[in-house]
């Protein structure tokens, strides 16, 4: 607590290693009860915010299996899985007899955006008070996986897992492109070649970036996205499995 | 800057009306710099932020009208608009003749993933300088004219409009509900009709609630949210809308 967040976010990495040490279950419930103050469509917090510990063996176990056996889902003290959730709200609904009618997909699209807007005001908290955090791509993957590991009701969906803990490694700080690439003034303004080339410049002359593209045996750092790490091919096996999940968590009717 | 985040976030409140001083494109270049180290799928940043202020009199105008003439989308300084962006990364793979598959549905999500982290990042670095923000629900009502507002290309959705300024009120703080009911230990506890109750015991005791069941001569507080403010109807209409956007903008081919 000895720095200002400014700092701090500015100066800030994912952690995948941990040290063997515990985050109490009470700090994790603090920071969550802070996070909450982040806004929320309609004041309806559509979230919800499930904990896995060494103590959930079986669920740490499936979870581990969600995740491709990632060593830190496997090692990290606590797995944060941030679910999309309008089954508290219909639970509640239900017991005043109110007819909830979110069981579509502009509702799952609410309850993800609050879930993320909660989710990163936890780890800019977390981080703040020394934790660790990383999120974990493979969400997307078995969604399917991590319901059925947590046991998660009709309209509740993971949209982020998060792995937790206090950092054992100070790893270098990744790459980002220049701020000007991302803000526009006024309205959207394309990218032209030119733009592309100084834009993607400092990227593509990273040495890990070179040696990605010689591993790869591509003739540039974008192939190695298209042609290896994100893949047409199992983007549309992933959406295909996300849209079949959020009709059999009831978000969608086709 | 005189407080710690842990304290500035405790205390922060959406602010809806702000001093008639605007805030510097170089500052709000600056908290996006920032923001950007927020985490992000793959090292991607499949993200934009679009900035409008009164210099941009065309799209302010098309701006409010997409967001019902809301006062503060007419009157903030600056009006954010946070798009899952699959354009930019696209452009690089064409112009570096690898083959982009990221018109599915899947690669929304991640774009939308990103998006919001990186928005809620940006969000509390703001109020951490002293700015105040307020996020528009109207987002997912009319992204089409968003979308035409603001020229956003194929592989562009807009997913989080914030208005952005110096505050120039100190409203109270909305309620929220008790942490016990967003946490779950170990994995996702079931709500009973006890339960319910009891979460949502303090939100139906507030005045405001009991105004708003008043007003809208229902029974109960639940039944104000599913007969008025999001109906069945309305949220089914958005979804139609929603999926066709991301259909015109390449995400889905369904």
């Amino acid at each position: 607590m000895e720095m200002f967040v400014m700092e701090r976010f500015k100066d800030r990495r994912s952690i995948r290693k941990y040290k063997r040490q515990e985050v109490p279950e009470e700090m994790i419930a603090a920071l969550a009860e802070e996070a909450s103050r982040a806004a929320t469509m309609g004041n309806m917090q559509l979230y919800s915010l499930v904990v896995t510990t060494d103590a959930d063996v079986q669920e740490r176990e499936a979870l581990a299996e969600a995740h491709h056996h990632q060593p830190m889902v496997e090692e990290a003290p606590a797995v944060l899985t941030f679910c999309a959730d309008f089954h508290r709200l219909s639970r509640w609904c239900e017991e005043r007899k109110a007819e909830p009618g979110y069981g579509n997909f502009v509702s799952f699209i609410n309850a993800a955006t609050d879930t993320l807007l909660f989710a990163q005001a936890f780890i800019t908290l977390a981080e703040e008070r020394g934790l660790g955090t990383c999120i974990l791509g493979t969400t997307v993957y078995n969604p399917d996986r991590i319901i059925e590991a947590l046991h998660l009701p009709h309209l509740v969906v993971p949209v982020l897992t998060v792995t937790l803990g206090w950092p054992d490694e100070a790893p270098e700080q990744t790459d980002r492109l220049p701020v000007e690439a991302i803000v526009h003034s006024g309205h959207y303004h394309d990218y032209t070649a030119e733009d592309v080339d100084r834009i993607y410049a400092a990227k593509e002359a990273l040495p890990e970036s070179r040696y990605f593209v010689e591993l790869n045996g591509t003739d540039n750092l974008a192939q190695v996205f298209t042609r290896f790490r994100f893949t047409e091919a199992e983007c549309l096996e992933m959406s295909a499995k996300m849209q079949e999940v959020l009709k059999r968590q009831g978000f969608s009717r086709r």
